[in-house]
């Protein structure tokens, strides 16, 4: 049983937060999503693996650093990654390190340029300036001890077998 | 395009806090998806679908309500209800409406009532007590809001066909 502070049970007003922020949770992703697709035929999983092969330095990652980045489990990642390549998204290359490195081609940057200005103006629309700054910061920091608070607990209490995280 | 206060890219502290929001989400999902499956063998789609039903007041709900409440495209309601029915969890049932009613089944109200306590417990170490009742109401406010502005905009902008929660 999980040390708690006022038993397991969540009061009226907590559960009634607790299910507004799922709900915004979802239906923000949703619709950020249904934009991906519609107007660039990208998918919210296409989009996450672009937008971190781009931002890394080199343009290549690892598979077992995407998994980190994206905490998908490596079959999920796998498989979304040779679906990507046949689509010219990315390029598995080999290398002189044991691991193949995953390389995003021109046709990925092109595609993640393309769609980057409209999603981060539906990121701003729908989310950034509704809360606004200060609202903003303190969602960020909480965001943070709450990040902070299961990674100890995975470290201590959660066997490592289940991270799905293995780096292969 | 949209109409945005600050132009469409995000400052530092903006992305920031944008990107430490993404990163607990998926950390806090994972971690609550991980214990229900291990302790309890539900994934969180089946946990979704028994809360539905056992909050609801016959114990009963038309697929297109569960779609409504769950934001899920028909077809993956479908699918998951069939595999639902095949591991006893609910049965459909036909009535005499048009559309067959989703029932929970005692086995279903078991699962539920067994595994709600320490997912309870869970969401309140790991997400209430962290923000503290300040902030939790904070964030239930915006999340309210949050979701209102995209159902305006979805209303007036968004054609209905690409809303995946056609009654049927």
């Amino acid at each position: 049983m999980v040390c708690v502070s006022k038993g397991p049970w969540l009061d009226e007003d907590e559960q009634q937060a607790w299910r507004s922020y799922l709900l915004m949770n979802r239906t923000l992703e949703t619709h950020l999503e249904r934009h991906l697709q519609r107007e660039f035929g990208l998918s919210k999983s296409d989009f996450e693996i672009l937008v971190n092969l781009s931002e890394s330095e080199s343009g290549r990652m690892r598979a077992f650093e995407l998994g980190r980045a994206t905490q998908w489990e490596k079959s999920r990642m796998s498989h979304h990654l040779s679906r990507m390549e046949k689509r010219g998204l990315i390029r598995k290359e080999s290398c002189q390190a044991r691991y193949p490195e995953i390389a995003i081609t021109e046709e990925g940057m092109a595609a993640i340029k393309a769609c980057a200005p409209a999603h981060a103006a539906r990121v701003r629309e729908f989310f950034v300036d509704i809360f606004g700054p200060d609202r903003l910061a303190v969602l960020g920091e909480v965001s943070d001890d709450i990040v902070a608070k299961i990674g100890q607990h995975c470290a201590t209490d959660c066997p490592p077998e289940v991270s799905g995280l293995d780096a292969t």
